[in-house]
């Protein structure tokens, strides 16, 4: 064995050797805690998506010795129709993340730089690394206005967009997308895996903008976050293109089958985003009660800035709140490293029993913070 | 809008605009194949799959709502006690195809060229184009030796060994790679999708060393094509390098559960194995009786050259038989592109029914042949 083979990593690429992987949310293994870190869908998944698992399932379960349709055939049928677009506009991955991923390795490197709003998803900026190209990061002020100017001047070659926004909830119009989609010379993507939660959507200017878009997830909306299913709206070019980067068996056989369940059962969908929506705007007001500013959402979260019971605010009361929280074995969102969210935290919209707990924890918290 | 972004594709990197992607065996969507074109295994999964399976759809099937462990930490502890390998050393994917993918992210680029044997899985070079990186491609002569000297003079960086060999079966033994993995300057990684079929396997080489990688998938040996899983074994410092890279919900929740409950049923793999096994070496005296060279294989396939009536073989008789069987609905693998496989055909070993089928129409068509 010779000495070089002690240190393998050495033969890492120097921007992989430099880098940090994404950190996802905290997925505590054990039972017990209330979970509000990472916007999972209180509801469980449709009735119908577990019967037809079951049904996959019913025998000896030779279903699963097969490999999946490489395309996600069907999928891809489900949702052209659902969404009305054509089918060759559509690419199913495992999970969101999987089109987002294939989008930058298709459209960015190190020439080819790419940009997002900030703060927003890092996801997009680790993503970019790994393609050995620095982001180039736009920025919000507090008040969350979308500045088109500086998206088109951001000399990115492709640009991420989540709408509605996260961590904050804010939503921008199509209206607005329509007019940065006309200027930016580029790939523009709206990556709507909150929308299912806003009153409007972007996908009806797939027509009119061959460089859009859309990213969608069946992890919140459709409560099946554990099955990773995401897909991707766009022209046919660019689907042809991200094609032809995508693993061929990406997507589960099972997966396959429960989006599929999901997309058919439009009542149940229809009934959970519109309690979703209420209950929002229930908690919304109890915090504002408090006094807290709150981030007007239109996602299944909300991204608000505690105060004490002195009123008080920053981030030493922001961190301490979900500290807090976390020894109540109450999982929130805290992002520590920006201005604009080191005092504030995000909070997804969970059952009404887990924000009583919630709520009962920050009534708690005031209390001996009063002291 | 402006007339370039009817052109979206333009914004595609150079490289993804003049490549293509890899194209997997058919899986026609409709019933009524003899499928023996992608190695699946013909026995189902383990009933203790299927039953844990169920299990998770208990209830209203809430446990989908949530995220899946983003490490499949379960999982990779019990694949460590499995391989007597310390948990550091393991890491999970959505199929083996995502552990090939994260290593040449990882460890290859258009200055760092990977390299793999020719014939050989042809994924590894569209992985590689996909770096923007040419493949160093190590020609096999027919007898299928490997060439270790050429293998460390290839110039690569990370060189891809499918041991047992796709398309042929030809197995190389522990004592060889051992001696490839001390020369060789750079990543080896050993693609051992088929090694459960094989007498032996490179897992002891990895405390020896470790600039070694192993990947394993569940889709042959464990019939869990349709669920999507494979792992990788190495070194720590190489799985900590490969997890920046992973995406942090790769696997699912049914995968994660599916995988472990698999591993437990050591009895029902063994049945599975050795039945595979037995099959294997029974169909190949078939060939033999017709006169037909078949590579020794200790994978789950054999790679058969065939002969027409008149014994007459060649690139046009393979073509021929291959089309013969299409016509018949039976799905065996055709490789027109190289000289050491045209004229040869891969056929899985199917079960007792699926090889009647296949050698009923194989009669068929040489009295067709001898007219």
């Amino acid at each position: 064995m010779n000495s070089k083979s002690n240190t393998p990593n050495q033969y890492a690429l120097p921007h992989i050797r430099a880098m940090r992987g994404y950190i996802p949310g905290m997925q505590p293994a054990e039972p017990g805690w209330v979970k509000l870190n990472t916007n999972e869908n209180p509801y469980p998944p449709s009735p119908k998506v577990v019967s037809a698992l079951r049904t996959l399932l019913d025998g000896d379960g030779s279903a699963l010795r097969l490999y999946p349709n490489p395309c996600s055939g069907s999928l891809r049928r489900v949702l052209a129709e659902h969404h009305r677009v054509q089918e060759p506009q559509v690419i199913v991955g495992n999970g969101c993340d999987d089109i987002l991923n294939l989008l930058m390795r298709s459209f960015c490197d190190a020439e080819h730089l790419a940009g997002m709003m900030e703060p927003s998803y890092s996801l997009y900026s680790v993503l970019s690394t790994m393609q050995e190209s620095p982001i180039r990061r736009v920025l919000f002020t507090r008040d969350m206005h979308l500045d088109i100017d500086e998206i088109v001047a951001s000399g990115s070659h492709i640009f991420f967009l989540t709408n509605p926004n996260a961590p904050t909830g804010v939503h921008f119009e199509p209206e607005v997308i329509a007019q940065l989609a006309a200027a930016y010379q580029g790939i523009l993507v709206i990556d709507e895996t909150y929308a299912p939660f806003a009153r409007t959507n972007c996908i009806g200017l797939l027509d009119e903008f061959p460089n859009l878009v859309i990213t969608r997830s069946f992890s919140k909306a459709y409560s099946l976050a554990g099955m990773r299913v995401g897909y991707g709206l766009a022209s046919a070019q660019i689907i042809e293109i991200l094609d032809r980067v995508r693993d061929s068996y990406n997507v589960d056989a099972f997966a396959q089958v429960a989006a599929i369940a999901a997309i058919e059962d439009e009542d149940y969908y229809n009934y959970t985003i519109t309690e979703s929506n209420r209950l929002r705007q229930q908690y919304r007001e109890v915090f504002e009660q408090y006094g807290w500013f709150v981030y007007p959402s239109e996602a299944n979260f909300l991204f608000v800035e505690p105060l004490d019971a002195h009123n008080r605010m920053g981030a030493e009361i922001a961190e301490g709140l979900y500290n807090f929280l976390l020894a109540e074995k109450i999982l929130v969102r805290y992002f520590p490293k920006h201005a604009l969210t080191h005092t504030f935290l995000r909070i997804s919209v969970g059952n009404a029993q887990e924000m009583d707990q919630l709520f009962e924890a920050i009534e708690k918290w005031r209390i001996k913070n009063n002291a």
